[in-house]
């Protein structure tokens, strides 16, 4: 094991050669299983091969270049992404084809996303008037097309337009306008990924679904191509994505899964991990590591002691995680490490600057989290 | 208003002589009101004038060079900060006696500890003798001393040794290694911060800054020196400030504030807010921004809205926050601007790389929150 840290400020771990033993890294540390990561991709490709939908992964996930690469490279026909910062990122790693699955709305945005669409095939939602006529001046103005899905509320009540002539008119609209080009519809069925009962799931799914492609249906009639219809998420992609019509998956999470997917019966391995280390065992029952709610995320739930089996997380603080020690096991020690799996992986991952990429375990590489912090 | 993108991908703003108008920040974005800010600073520091006690303000909070920097020049007597990652950027921007405000217990973390203790007066917390033994062999290979509080548990039942002969022991354990100076006690009253009946938050305060005091008298009367009795929060800093024994205050979270602290009668003005943009509206009642719980923390519950007065904010997803909006009030429009205080600042701070300084409601310019990230 040879670890370098150069500069004590940046705190970046550079390798001279050999791999680095998992007791020497840092904590708090997030640390994905390169093995699992692999099955989980080739899981899902595997999946699409036998669909007339396609994947394009969501990059909100891991905001980590090589990882997307991988999926691409495994078939996913581009990706999909939250904010222009992140596009932006994607398109200078030189990924084409990107999806950004929300409304760009401020006016220097929008002339930072006609200008990127210059680079790549950029597909934007939109699901309002005034909104289309800025991204179409804006396009003109940079000699760009921008490519719009217009975005239809499939029952998760946040952003769209209701399915139907609201959505028609949109892509009229779309389809009028110079600079923009009417690329088809986008509804993400947000409220069905977390139903346990998969029959519920299901049922609830393919209910919003239909909404989407009978809108896409109307749309046709009207004379206008719909070519993409997108939806779909880690815990419907196998509903979503063999439902007719639908012709694009934008999942995430099926990369890394957490503690609430894995509540969801789905086929991927649980693949990330945080790593901690015990700072302090003030009682027998008591132990404190050094990651809290700076380090991994609480907005699911308290995530949950992978090892040793004999402990239990009872809360988190800030900077601390509180640790409940069965009196019946051996006791922890100050400097013994922590594993947790996070209750919702995406914003964990968006407290961390990179991962510790781990085969047999032993640190492979570490690879920067370009997307974090890219939410302008 | 000259505001220039040098570079898609850092997103990074950059100014060419004159400050920028407010509605053309980028969003989400963290703004602070540097007059509101420059008063906290202010307040806190004339209160410190008439104390026997030192304010030793926690970087945990704002994680900023020039904030910290701020703070020294009102009077502040050195710097908390709850990671040695913290400690190291505090350091290298020549900020001298650095506190950190808990357990280093790595072997590389301490040397690393060691190392930085040859440049500054460098005091960390410790309730362990392994952990102490572990400090001075590094601090004597390193040929530095490293300054330790013992930490005693005085009632949130986090870290820390049990008031009294336990602390004792190991205060003379320190003060007999090698490598190490003995520099007195630390005990955080974090479990009466948020008691909202000022007479109860006195009392339970009170209580534990008798606890620790009586423990600092003990060790006192052992013949040992215990120069630091270090306590003390945003909520108690004028309760534990004045406390006799008392010798420093480690509050953070004054020089912003946030929803929760404001429910706690202090002295203090709200000075950051998340600045948003609504990108759909969906019906009347119903708008949605592009903040969602990557951008604004949810710990402390929902943020609330500042302005406009008429909608309230209903739920926070992963990158949307979902408004209400009063059927009564003018409609919410596309691209509207809608601004929130953080329920908690300190995670909130957290998931953002920048401060857009604000004067007379322009940017005055953009601070990068160095600490961020940096919890290793």
């Amino acid at each position: 094991m040879i670890l370098e840290l150069t500069g004590s400020i940046t705190n970046r771990i550079f390798f001279s050669g050999e791999s680095m033993d998992k007791s020497a890294i840092p904590t708090p540390a997030l640390l994905i299983d390169i093995e699992k990561v692999d099955d989980n991709i080739a899981q899902m490709a595997n999946f699409f091969q036998h669909t007339t939908a396609h994947l394009r992964p969501h990059f909100k996930t891991h905001k980590c270049l090589p990882l997307a690469q991988k999926q691409i490279a495994a078939g996913a026909i581009g990706m999909t992404c939250a904010k222009l910062g992140e596009a932006e990122i994607l398109v200078s790693a030189g990924i084409s084809s990107i999806f950004i699955a929300n409304e760009i709305v401020d006016p220097s945005k929008i002339n930072r996303l006609a200008a990127l669409a210059r680079q790549t095939e950029l597909i934007v939602a939109a699901d309002d008037p005034g909104n289309l006529c800025g991204l179409a001046k804006a396009a003109q103005a940079a000699g760009s097309v921008i490519h719009v899905l217009v975005e239809v509320n499939v029952g998760l009540n946040r952003c769209g337009v209701a399915p139907g002539v609201a959505a028609l008119d949109l892509a009229r609209l779309t389809a009028e306008l110079p600079g923009l080009h009417f690329a088809g519809l986008f509804g993400y069925e947000g409220h069905t990924q977390f139903i346990t009962d998969i029959e519920q799931r299901c049922h609830k799914t393919e209910s919003a679904m239909h909404e989407l492609t009978s809108t896409a249906d109307l749309i046709r009639q009207a004379g206008l191509a719909v070519g993409i219809v997108s939806a779909g998420g880690t815990g419907t992609f196998n509903i979503s994505g063999v439902f007719p019509g639908i012709t694009e998956i934008e999942a995430g999470s099926y990369l890394f899964m957490d503690s609430k997917y894995q509540e969801m019966g789905l086929p991927f391995r649980q693949s990330i991990s945080l790593l901690s280390t015990v700072i302090s065992t003030p009682t027998p029952q008591r132990a404190v590591i050094d990651a809290g709610m700076k380090a991994i995320s609480l907005d699911n739930g308290l995530p949950k002691v992978i090892s040793p089996g004999f402990v239990a997380l009872r809360a988190l603080h800030e900077e601390h995680g509180l640790l409940e020690v069965d009196l019946q096991a051996p006791a922890l020690k100050v400097g013994d490490r922590v594993e947790l799996v996070p209750s919702h992986v995406c914003t964990t991952v968006n407290l961390h600057d990179q991962y510790y990429v781990m085969r047999d375990d032993k640190v492979e590489t570490v690879w920067p989290i370009e997307g974090r912090g890219k939410f302008q």
